[in-house]
């Protein structure tokens, strides 16, 4: 790939330099991925797409999570999702990126379900809408395909009497000076949003061994923030490794929304409306006219088609160097590398679907909350 | 009792004048201390000492509460405590009293133990040695004798994923500033701390109907607080009925406390100690010398024994009558006003240790905690 310009590089959005030296982390380096490749390799799979396109970049001792996992000590993974109904594509890439870890790690996943954090932060949110949305939710997360024996998913108002005392032993380690530090709290921000730090970081402490925490970047102050005082409690810091944002649709502006249904692709979205979305508002590289595109080509640093091809569905080097080569110098045309970008979306929309009734016929969701192996030893366990 | 002096008025320590505007709460007024008397007589109950000597002194909102019993609407009782281990008789006054009003009411009561409140406020506690000094907290508590269907004690840890929803809507109603305000948090508070308030006022939204909390003055803040946002969350403002603090044996500075257990009456105390702790440390208002007591008289409004007997102990008001004249004239010495002290003193500890038994026998504690009408129903309550 040496001659592809890496799209999120030259992007003018986001500077991951300067994110990277505000979030307090590293870069993932060259070693980290390469062993993360010979792992897959052990385990007979293919160097994931996000691994290898970067779209994973930054991290927090995840070199101490490798010679953990090398050493046979106990690694887990912990993620999570605020309820927010109507998943995007963007929100799949978290899990599906994780769920490759648990394949490659064979480990415990924790997946936090903060029912509470949305309707403390979000002023005309009501408890009843948050059900509604979360339920959505565990469809699509369930559909992954964690393994059913060590994947424990569970809503923080559900778990809440379990995990109380690791809260209280978490809140009790953090200021009020180091949470507003953090998140930005003001004199009109409510209790419960500033207690919340608190509730993310509990799972973390769900066991003694190394966790791991795949997120997007935004999410890690949080686990900066555990890192201060877990070892105080007798228990590791974590580490993290992070992606960027998926580039919007209409985009390269910040993170893709929901907010705006018309204009993301949701996972219920059928065929011909990701034809007609991405057709209408994927933000295109390609030149005013005809002629000026032939004669110029497109600008792959901003075609969001390009963009999500190169990150997240075209793993063939070959092909994304064809892709990219035939764009920029102009034979493709806007139209054509967006009806490729559509075939991929419907085929992951179409596995996704499939994916969501074998869980649900396999009954999958009840064994990642109450009956599975991990699940169960979870609700009996006394922290 | 008009030729009495009554002790609190003119003890310097403590200006209740000052505390009643400080705290925002009004005197209880004699139309509401005639309510209660004439209540009492209907249930064929004495006027309770506690009333009848102004212990129970403030309140915000009795009225309300009054009104409501009178309509015939439901009212409820609330009340708490932290555990401590090794109750003392201070502690007792709150349950006693609160008893008293189950009675007079016959209404349900809640009991909240806060077993999370004392570990993020006390640095070096930890969950054991809660866990440790609750257990002997809740069998005194259980001795008191609450109607076993309809009280309901809680311990936070345990009840939290019952009341979690309402934890989140009461937290989302409570600003920092408001907050900080109330209770002085600073920037090094612990966010467990600053949060903590919201679970103290949850318990005042179990009902629907009029909530009315007898508990020592300086409670009253999490109360008043819960009055700017009750409605808006479709419950009532919550009533409050206030005592004094106990003087402490040791003199009247302040609350008695347990830190110092020989120089506190605890519940465990046997006769002889109990003698001892009285005859030692009970701060006296007699004399230096035999010749000036018979001279000058013993000064009641700083001698403990009289304050306790006035307070607590002696419902007769001919025989406060005579003892506060034999004391005050110096007919009467310090180790003979001492001596009936003792002896009321011991009756209640031997009261309360038969009550104890017998709640132990008859497992009042797994009906107050369980298997009651009212605990049974909370259990399976959805919020």
């Amino acid at each position: 790939m040496t001659t592809t310009v890496t799209p999120w590089d030259v992007e003018g959005s986001v500077d991951y330099d300067k994110l990277i030296k505000e979030f307090g982390v590293q870069y993932i380096s060259d070693e980290h991925y390469n062993y993360l490749k010979e792992l897959a390799k052990e385990k007979g799979l293919e160097e994931h797409i996000f691994l290898k396109r970067k779209l994973f970049f930054a991290q927090m001792d995840l070199g101490k999570a490798i010679q953990d996992h090398k050493d046979g000590k106990p690694v887990f993974l912990y993620t999570g999702r605020a309820p927010g109904g109507s998943m995007h594509i963007g929100h799949l890439i978290p899990f599906m990126f994780t769920k490759y870890l648990q394949d490659l790690l064979d480990c415990n996943l924790y997946i936090q379900i903060p029912d509470d954090e949305k309707f403390l932060f979000k002023k005309d949110l009501t408890l009843d809408k948050i059900e509604e949305m979360l339920l959505s939710d565990l469809d699509d997360i369930a559909a992954i395909g964690f393994n059913p024996e060590k994947t424990f998913i569970f809503r923080n108002t559900e778990f809440m009497s379990n995990m109380y005392p690791l809260y209280l032993q978490t809140a009790k380690k953090i200021t009020f000076s180091q949470a507003r530090n953090t998140f930005g709290f003001e004199n009109s921000s409510n209790i419960g949003q500033i207690n919340y730090p608190a509730l993310q970081i509990v799972p973390t402490f769900f066991e003694k061994g190394q966790c791991l925490i795949p997120c997007a970047i935004d999410q890690n102050p949080y686990f900066l923030l555990q890192r201060d005082f877990a070892t105080k409690l007798g228990y590791n810091k974590n580490a993290t490794i992070l992606s960027k944002f998926l580039t919007a649709l209409t985009g390269p502006n910040g993170k893709m929304s929901a907010s705006d249904p018309s204009k993301a692709i949701l996972l219920t979205d059928e065929p011909n409306q990701v034809k007609k979305k991405v057709n209408k508002h994927a933000f295109s590289g390609g030149r005013e006219t005809l002629e000026e595109h032939r004669e110029k080509g497109g600008d792959c640093s901003i075609d969001v088609a390009y963009q999500w091809l190169y990150n997240i569905f075209e793993e063939d080097e070959k092909e994304i160097q064809r892709i990219y080569e035939q764009y920029s110098s102009g034979n493709m045309l806007s139209g054509e590398i967006k009806k490729i970008l559509i075939e991929k979306i419907n085929n992951l929309l179409e596995k996704h679907r499939t994916q969501k009734q074998e869980a649900k016929e396999n009954n999958l969701l009840e064994k990642y909350m109450k009956t599975g192996e991990l699940a169960q030893s979870m609700w009996n366990k006394k922290f």
